[in-house]
């Protein structure tokens, strides 16, 4: 799986599935180096919560025991869907692009949020004049078009990033994310489909009845998850999981945003569940599907701010939860430097 | 109530009844150009969550459409408890005196935190080497200490302030709290003694006794907030609501840390619940009491990350949220200006 010139990542499924057999995992002494610091610092012991757990899971897939936040990397990608054509969101297909400039133009939430945060922003459309197939009446992508939008998604992580952060722009694509958690995790369309930018009922009735019909076409291939995200996804949801793969290759520590960009490693998690060791949940949005997607995928969300608008932008929010954490690790001082009594003294 | 040299805020508890029962109120035409702009801007409405709420609540304290965090100022308070003295905390009644020095030279969670969120630190011991009286068997405080502790506090807050974020440090001050909250908000000892700091069982045994000790002494003033503000409570607590009456004053938007600096202000809401209105809740603690705390004074906590460190370090995080919520709020382009289209369009 060498990347050689303009060679793809993954050649087939059946490299993707040898990748993630063979998962390469964090540093556990890194990890316990960080534990040890978080316990001598001038705190009663595990009083920043989850702070100390985010500094220890940074060191832990960063391999230090004092991590840092210097090269954060916010990846957005973008696509379009066929089975937008079945009326299945407020807005029209034409806001993806419109949204992309908007990102280029620096006009949009992520803009503010990523200069807030420190962090560069890559904004990854696909192919956006090219949508995905009506999933309920045909495969959304073939096996190459998929594979190709995960090789794009991979090569967006720069080697040594300390931080990747990852979410979505795509008009329908909460219909293609309750899609494929509906074909891999059950309850059916209404366990998963919400109103995303807001659907009023009638269209999150024609929501649910496209999941419906995808559930019905594509019943045959619902025992392979690669296959299910191939036919039943979208492009920037298999460009989210080439990241998060590269992520891992690379042992850089991933935030989630939403609903859709969780939704896009659920074929993985099916494969191995481990392979969300390295991400946590930037926050829970209020799309109606996430929460229980992130008890299905064991995530604790960092934050819970009704936020539901994606393009990273509840991630890059967590993001400063991460630099809050690490200011503490990296900044306060010990018991001993302080000359500070501890418990019973 | 003019402060006019070295003169008193609050001459008597009858003149701040008189100030909460006149409280200036917010800039109701300021938060409507706000909510107007969340409109306007390019997400669906709403998706930003409680982050466009945040953004309507700055305009509507700093009267103006598009709020500033220029001028944030992070107040800690610190006092010394007599109740120390009946074994209710893990830590020796020292460390409060060891953590302002720690504060001082810059190694504790808070100096971390203060400067990634881009406040101004200000550490405000009160009478440490003077202890509060052992409220099981006298009062705390006398009338005109408890006025001094919340001048002091009062005198905190420049005017002018953006935002003003309230913590506490003291050894014994979640039994304080605790106590305040037992006795004005009912519920016994039961339901508001939690760990703190990480008190042993027999050390919560012993912080319960002290409470329930405490509420049976001082039962006759249970009727009167103020006088159980002063008879139970802590200078470091009176301190912090000295602050946050003078963010009101000055029409500063304040964030409350956890369950102490959150008790601080419960004898003033029982004077009129429309106190807090100016206050949002950082954080809810993992201290046990702090969730229906928060509950009892409608407040709902932005963040929920299992910290119990006071010292300001929630509220001080989430300030990096209300930083998140004006850079969309001021930075984003307004769907018109990007061209991109609407709803339904």
């Amino acid at each position: 799986m060498l990347q050689v010139g303009n060679r793809m990542q993954f050649d087939s499924l059946d490299d993707i599935r040898a990748f993630c057999r063979d998962l390469p995992n964090g540093d556990a002494s890194a990890a316990d180096a960080a534990a040890r610091r978080q316990q001598a610092l001038t705190k009663p012991p595990g009083s920043l919560g989850r702070l100390e757990e985010l500094a220890v899971w940074l060191a832990r897939w960063q391999r230090r025991g004092i991590p840092k936040l210097e090269r954060v990397t916010i990846a957005v990608f973008a696509g379009n869907h066929g089975v937008a054509a079945r009326g299945v969101s407020a807005y029209p297909q034409a806001v993806t692009a419109q949204m992309v400039a908007n990102f280029a133009s620096g006009g949009a939430a992520i803009n503010q949020i990523a200069r807030l945060c420190g962090a560069d922003l890559r904004v990854v459309p696909i192919e956006l004049d090219r949508p995905t197939r009506d999933f309920t009446a045909t495969p959304a992508m073939d096996i190459d078009e998929f594979l190709t939008a995960v090789d794009i998604g991979y090569r967006t992580v720069p080697p040594g990033s300390d931080l990747l952060a990852v979410g979505e722009m795509g008009i329908a694509n909460t219909t293609t994310a309750a899609m494929m958690c509906a074909a891999l995790l059950g309850g059916g369309a209404e366990r998963w489909a919400g109103r995303g930018t807001g659907v009023d009922d009638a269209g999150l009735l024609r929501k649910r009845a496209a999941i419906d019909a995808g559930l019905d076409f594509h019943r045959a291939i619902s025992g392979d998850p690669l296959s299910v995200a191939a036919a039943l996804g979208g492009r920037e949801l298999a460009g989210i999981a080439g990241a998060i793969l590269a992520a891992r290759h690379h042992q850089v520590p991933v935030l989630l945003d939403g609903f859709v960009a969780t939704a896009a490693i659920v074929p993985f998690a099916r494969l191995v569940p481990g392979i969300v060791d390295h991400c946590r949940a930037g926050h829970v949005s209020a799309e109606s599907g996430h929460r229980a997607l992130l008890r299905e995928l064991g995530l604790d969300p960092l934050l819970d701010l009704d936020m539901r608008l994606g393009e990273a932008s509840g991630a890059g929010v967590a993001i400063l939860l991460l630099r809050a954490a690490l200011a503490c690790h990296a900044g306060m001082a010990t018991f001993a430097e302080a000359g500070v009594s501890g418990a019973g003294k």
